[in-house]
C-alpha cells in the first residue's frame, strides 16, 4: 500500500476516497478536508474566537489540533459530567493535551455549577442518562460560549456521528431534527433584543470518518481517552452506526453519500420545520426558550431549568422521606 | 404464547403489534390489515378488475389469496423471465395455485414476446440482471393490464420490500424515487388523449412483514416457490433488509415506523419530484415515455424499446462476428 501523494509506505487507507496515505500526508489530508468543510459551509474565519467543546476523546482533541494548526483562535471547554473515573480520566486527557500544546482550556463541573452529576440527574429524573447528558452539554456549552464572548462553538462530531443521527431521524421522520441537521447552526437572538440566545455552532469534522480521527490522533501523538462512556450501553446511536457500517463495508462511500446527499437534495425540504419560533428568556436563568406553545408561566422556563427543578424537587422529597422514615423508627 | 383473540394456542407472534395469533385468527389479522391498507390508501373497489402480478413466491400468491377472499375481481399474470429451472418451478407454483383456487391466470413469456430471457438480456446489454429484469417486468405488467382492460395492477410488495427500497432511496437521497414511493400510483394518460399510459398500481401488503406473508402462505397451504432467484446475489436490497432487520430486532416496529412515518411526514416534501412531465407514445411500441429531456428522435423511444434494440443489435453483431470468424478460418 503506497501513499497517494509521495508513493512512500502508506499507513492509512480510505476506501471511499480510493486512496492511501503515509503518516505525514494523512495529516495533510485530514487538515485539508477540515479546511474544505470550513470553507464550503462558511463555518468560521481566522478573526472568529472559537470555543471547542472537548471531551478528552479522539474527535474533539483532533478537531482542536487541526484548528490550531490551521491558525484559528481557539480555546477549549471541558465540562466535568461527574461520571466517576471515566470523567476523571477524560478530564486528565483534555488537560494533558492542552498543556502539551500550550492551548487555552476552560473547565467547569456540572456538580459545582448546578448541584448534580449526570448519573444523579438520571436517577432523580428517572430518564436515560444520554438524554439528560445531551441537554446539559447543549446548555452549558452555549452558556460558556456566550458568557466568555466566543463567536463560534465547535464540536467534534464526525461523519459517522452525523450519518447515524441522520439515520435515526429518517427512521422516525423527525422533520424538526431533519431540518436542523446542518454542519452549521447560525446564531440566534432573543426576542427583539440584540443579545445572542444561541451561539453559532459548527462541526468541522463532517468530512472525516471515525476511524480517520482515531488514526489522526494516533499519528499526531494525541493521548485521548479510548474508553467509552460507561452509561452509553444500549444507545440506539450505536446500533445505527453498526447497521450503516455493514453497508459502508459492502459499498465504501455509503455514509458520505447519505449525509452529503441529504444536505444537497433534501435538507431544504425540511427548512420550515427548523424552528423559527420567537425566543424569549427563561424565567429562571434567562437562557433562550421557545415562546410558542407556552401554557402559562411554568412553560416559560427552559428545558434545562425544568429538568434541574425536577431533580432538586425529587432530591428534597427523598431527604424528607428519609427524615420521616427516621422519625417513625 | 396465547392467541390475542381466542386465548388458544398461538403459532405466530408479531412483536411490533405486541400480539400473537392462532392460525385462524392470524389469517383474519392479515386479511384485516390488507383490508385496512386497501381502504386507507383508496387502492381499489370491488367493482375494479384487478390484475395481480404473480411470481410464484409467497408474497404475490398471498396477496392474490387475500384479495380473492375479500371478494375482489382478480386475475393473475405470470411473466416467464426465462431464468432456467427457477422460472420453470416458479411458473408451476403459480399455475398450481391458480388451479387449486379456480383463479384466472394469464401467462406470457419474455422470450416469446421479445426474443430474449433475463439472463440473455443481461449478457447482451452488459447490465446487472436485476436492472433489466425490473424494466421488463414494469413494462410487461403495465402492457398486459392495459391490453386486457384491467383497472388496477396489484403487486405483492410487503413492508420489508418497501422499507428497504425507502432506505435505498434515502441512502442516495434520490428525490424522484422518494416522491414516487407510495402504496398507490395513480393511472396516467398519454398526452392530451384519453388513452391510459400507466395503469393504476397498488401494493396491498404494505402493512404486512415478510415473515408474516410466509406464515400466512404456510397456514393457508399455499405451495409457493421458496428458492430465491439465482441471479439476485449481491443485490443491494438484500443488504438493506439485513441492516434494517438488525434494528427491527432490537426495537420492534422500526420498519413500520420508518415507512409509515415517511408517508405521513415526508413523502409530500418530494411531491414535485414525482414526475408530472408530459407523456408521449414511444416511436417504436407506442408505450408512454417522458417527452421532456428528449434529444432528437432516438430519445423518443421508451427505455424498454431502447434496451430491446440494444440487445438485438448486440446479438446481430455477435452473429456477424461468428459468421466472419467462420469465414476466416
Amino acid at each position: 500500500m503506497r501513499c497517494k501523494v509521495c508513493r512512500g509506505h502508506a499507513v492509512v487507507d480510505i476506501r471511499r476516497h480510493n486512496a492511501a496515505f503515509c503518516p505525514d500526508h494523512f495529516v495533510d489530508h485530514v487538515t485539508s478536508q477540515v479546511a474544505k468543510a470550513l470553507k464550503e459551509f462558511k463555518m468560521a474565519t481566522v478573526e472568529d474566537r472559537l470555543l471547542i467543546a472537548v471531551s478528552g476523546g479522539k474527535d474533539s482533541l483532533a478537531v482542536w489540533d487541526v484548528l490550531m494548526n490551521l491558525g484559528y483562535d481557539t480555546t477549549a471547554f471541558y465540562l466535568d459530567l461527574g461520571i466517576g473515573g471515566y470523567s476523571a480520566r477524560s478530564k486528565e486527557a483534555a488537560v494533558a493535551f492542552a498543556g502539551s500544546r500550550g492551548g487555552k482550556l476552560i473547565t467547569r463541573s456540572l456538580r459545582e455549577e448546578h448541584g448534580f452529576t449526570v448519573p444523579e440527574l438520571s436517577t432523580l429524573t428517572r430518564r436515560v442518562p444520554c438524554s439528560g447528558c445531551g441537554l446539559n452539554k447543549r446548555y452549558e456549552f452555549n452558556r460558556a460560549a456566550l458568557e466568555e464572548g466566543f463567536d463560534v462553538l465547535v464540536t467534534g462530531h464526525n461523519l459517522d456521528d452525523e450519518v447515524a443521527t441522520l439515520f435515526g431521524n429518517v427512521l422516525g421522520w423527525n422533520t424538526q431534527m431533519l431540518g436542523r441537521q446542518r454542519p452549521v447552526l447560525q446564531e440566534r437572538i432573543v426576542g427583539a433584543g440584540d443579545s445572542r440566545a444561541f451561539v453559532k455552532k459548527i462541526k468541522p469534522l463532517v468530512r472525516i470518518a471515525e476511524r480517520e480521527t482515531a488514526a489522526y490522533a494516533l499519528i499526531r501523538g494525541i493521548d485521548y481517552i479510548v474508553e467509552e462512556c460507561p452509561m452509553v450501553e444500549g444507545n440506539t446511536q450505536h446500533r445505527y452506526k453498526e447497521a450503516l457500517t455493514l453497508l459502508e463495508e459492502a459499498s465504501p462511500g455509503t455514509k458520505h453519500r447519505m449525509y452529503f446527499g441529504f444536505l444537497k437534495n433534501a435538507s431544504d425540504r425540511f427548512a420550515e420545520d427548523r424552528g423559527s419560533a420567537e425566543l424569549i428568556p427563561c424565567t429562571d436563568c434567562g437562557a433562550p426558550t421557545v415562546a410558542s406553545g407556552a401554557h402559562g408561566v411554568e412553560k416559560l422556563m427552559c428545558s434545562f431549568c425544568k429538568t434541574k427543578a425536577l431533580a432538586h424537587a425529587r432530591r428534597a422529597e427523598r431527604t424528607n422521606d428519609s427524615v420521616h422514615g427516621a422519625e417513625q423508627r
